[in-house]
Formats: structure tokens, C-alpha cells, sequence
């Protein structure tokens, strides 16, 4: 991962992007925030409520929590990637862009327990193909402890 | 996966587990049903509604609701496992072996759409170790279709 | 896996395969045998011998044997279906249509110590799509004790 | 990822490792070289040969090389931080040690041809537990393109 900014996304798709993003019930469920979004990561975060827990014996986050958010991110790092590829493309466009988007394959490592007050999901693109897409993700908590690790492919066409 | 019941779990059991799963509150926004458990294989239903929807452009399921269900499926088969290890054990001991079935890995392959009015998963054990358990998931809409698979393995000690 | 013979593969395609097949230098030298071909599933076998070996003081399988033969049969299963579905094609146009196919995400899980004298790899199709096709492998040893299960995502056009 | 060298392995360790590694005989029949090893990462290297092809049209390494020469590398790297934790270890209790570590799960992204004139693989550390460890894998060739990137879990204990 490089930290420099790649092709920057046009402010209206991100906007049109985080529209679409904060419309899904499930995602608002979760109280998801995208926190970030350019051609090359993705920053979303979210803070712990006991609708996330998953094990009230040790108070720690349920593990589809982790996958939903990971899935999510590296979706989204997918999706930017595939609008600033078509940077003059109307909203209909641009929608049928997204919609031929889908995750194919996803593997989550759950390397600690899920403890803490606030997690941030980053993802970001390792391989970008015409038709594949390979992504990593990561769930660190507010300690900056990394919770757990993910790799998605997504089919983009 | 064989279709002959296994060691029966005993009653008090599958009560006591079933009483931690609709607990959980994530599981409940899910709406998951537990429709059979036994030292083998686990089955969980669930209906499509509005909250649960990843792309309304084509009204299919949120990817992580997938992946959550399948690891809750994973995981309910994995401690349903281990406590028919230990018929004899109290609440107490059955909370404490509980605690500590945790995933490691879990891997989902999404092969196709979530399109459906009714979703049914189902887990089973690959192999069960002493210290790590495999098992196998997969998610089947109401017409039957196979929406997606999965692999999990699960730390038990 | 349905047990029930598919479009059956013409012989001169399987004759071509299976030579594509053993003109691989890698596979003579894991010694791997092309036991059975159809566009449902595929079977292969190899001996235990010191070459394989990863770890001599239990004697067992190297873990690479394990998933560069799953791999192998996971792509063969892959293969055999796409020529199928090209009943007429020419050997040039079969050579292309098989240079298209490639691995795009393998997981194995080592269930337990690769111990055996001889081996048996079983692979067949989960999904097969338009460009992307889900496959599941297993490999057993002579007693039939399951030794590690895998899954491969192929593209295929 | 950290570029530090954490806890250094005493070259007798590295040694005994070295020589564990080379007298593999599939090792050997890959040409793997052990460039760098120390309990947090580990890098090898090999060379292109006919042996090592998997697709001759295209002249690219098989599958199974990758797959193997990735899940060498994460379990050097396991088997390295396994025994700095025991720093006054025999040779006897350091191939107990060892024979205690396997892989559980591996997971292998292609992400581009395996086309190249050399290749090297660097594996590293994500978690160290006191049961599971998982690392990262990655494999270049000798432009420095990313060929494909890989994930494993391993039992310690």
C-alpha cells in the first residue's frame, strides 16, 4: 500500500458513492461511517454498542460484524476504483458500473477478540485487473490493535 | 457429512445454546432462526426483508449477511460439538468451554446472487481435533439455489 | 457432486488433456496419475515416495505436494467443463480456450498429517459461471482418511 | 510489517533450520534458496527452470510452485519465532518444537502470471499466539511485480 493519493475521485461520485453507501439499511444498522474513499483506500469506523456484541461473557464483537465491515470496505475500495476509471460517466452510468461489482471470493483471519470502544476498517487495493479485483482489508480498535486481517476478490465486469 | 444423528445432544443442552443464540442481539436483527442442532450439523433459517438488503438496484442480501450467518452456523455446529464432549458438565462449565470456541478462519466463496424470500444455512463438521475444528457451510435460497459456501476453523481450546 | 456421468467429455479431448497433462514436468515429478476425467469431476492418485516428503520425522506429506495437487485437480475439473462446452472446437482452439482458464484464489485446509502410502485427489464443481467457476477439492490417503479439503476459484474467460 | 529485527536467532538456530530446510528433498527439486531469516520475516529465492512450469504456451510457473514455495515461507518464519522463544533449547527439544508446528490454512491470491526469470518470496509475522500463529506471504519475480500474495495459519503448540 502507497500512501500517496491516486487519481483523485471526482467529488460528486463520492458523494453519489457515500449516498449510496449510507442508503443501506444493514450499513446504518452497523453505524458505519465512511470516514475516507479514493482510488486506492478506503476508511470507515465505527464505535461498539451492544447490538455488535457477539459474546456478552467476554464483551467482544460479533465475528459478522468484522466480516460485514471488512466485506464493505473492500467493496467500496473496488467501487471508487472503478469510477475513477470512467471519469465522465453520467449517475445512470455510473450505476450500472457499481452494480456489475460483486464479491467472489472473501477469507477473514480473526487474530484477536473483537474488545473496544470505536474499530476503523482500511482497505485497499493489491491488484487491480479488467475483470478481478484483489483487495486486503484490515480491523484495527481504538488502541490501534489489530483485531483482524482480510483478503476479497471482486468481480468488477 | 453423514445423515445419521451423532452423539444426541441432551435437551438441556440445546436449550441452553439456543437460549445464547436468540440472545445475542446481532442474530435477532438478522431475524436467524436455529431450526435443528446436533453434534453434527447445524440448520438456521431466515427471511428476506429490507434490512438485510446489500444492492437494491437488484434486491439481493447484504454480502455480510453471508458471512455472518455462515460463521454463526460454523460456530454453532463447533460448540454444540464440544459440549457433547462433556454431557455431565453444569451451566457454568458448558459457559466456560464455550468461551473458549472462537473462529480463526473463515473463508466464504459467493457464487451467486442473494436473491430469495427464504434463506436456509447449513454447517457441518469436517473434522473435529482436539484443539482445532473444521467445518463446512452453505447458504440455499428458498428455490434451492446455492447462494454461497464457506470454511471455517474454529480454535476449541 | 451429483454421482451421474455430464456431458460426457469426447475421448479425443480427454486424450488431449491427459497429454497436456503429463507433458508437465511438475507433475511426473509428483508422479500424479490422471485417474478419471469428465466434466463433473476428476480424479487423480499418486504414490508416497521421498520426494514428497516435508517432514521426515513423522514421515508425512510436504504441504506443498498437498496444494499443488489440489490446485492441479481443482484446474483439470475446470478445464475438462470449458472444452465440453466446446464440442467442435479445433486442438488450436481448445489450446486457447484452456489458456484462458487460470487460479485466481486457492485455500486448502490441512485437516490432518499428510501419513500414507498412496493419495487420491477428488475435484469437482461447485459453480460454473460465464467467466468464473468454484470448484472443491479433497485429498484422501489409501485408507481413506481425509487428509485435506481445499477450494479454487478459476476464471475462465 | 516492521523492517527492525526483533529478538535475533542465534546462528546456531539459524543453522540447524538451514539445514533442515535444504535436506528437504522437494525443497531441493525447487531450487529454493534461504536468503534471510529471523523471527519476523524470512525471504527465499528461486530460480526459473523447466521443472517449475505449469503452462508451457505461455511459460509461466505452475500453481503448485507458488502454493508450495508461499506456505515454505510462512512456516520458516513460525518455525523461526518458535524457537527464539526457546533460546537455551537443545537441538533435541528444538525438533519437538518444530515438529509441533503445521500449517492449518492457507490461502493463495494470483494475482498476475508467474512470469519471470527469478523469483523471491517474503513471508512475515501478522500474529504470534501462544496456539496460532498467522503470516502474510508474498511473491515477486525479478521486475519486482507482485505475482501473488498469500495468507497462513499455522498450529504452534
Amino acid at each position: 500500500m502507497t500512501d500517496k493519493l491516486a487519481s483523485p475521485v471526482a467529488p460528486s461520485m463520492i458523494a453519489h458513492l457515500s449516498r449510496a453507501f449510507t442508503a443501506i439499511p444493514f450499513n446504518r444498522m452497523l453505524g458505519l461511517r465512511l470516514d475516507h474513499l479514493d482510488a486506492e483506500h478506503v476508511l470507515m469506523s465505527f464505535d461498539m454498542k451492544n447490538e455488535l456484541i457477539g459474546n456478552f461473557l467476554h464483551g467482544i464483537l460479533h465475528g459478522g460484524v468484522t466480516s460485514s465491515v471488512l466485506d464493505m470496505a473492500g467493496g467500496m475500495v473496488v467501487m471508487t476504483t472503478a469510477i475513477t476509471e470512467h471519469p465522465h460517466a453520467t449517475p445512470e452510468e455510473l450505476a450500472k458500473i457499481l452494480g456489475k461489482c460483486s464479491t467472489i471470493d472473501l477469507q477473514i483471519s480473526y487474530l484477536r477478540p473483537g474488545k473496544g470502544e470505536r474499530f476503523s476498517a482500511k482497505a485497499w487495493i493489491i491488484k487491480q485487473g479488467h475483470k478481478i479485483c484483489f483487495t486486503r482489508m484490515e480491523l484495527h480498535n481504538h488502541t490501534g490493535s489489530l483485531i483482524a486481517s482480510g483478503n476479497g476478490t471482486y468481480l468488477i465486469s
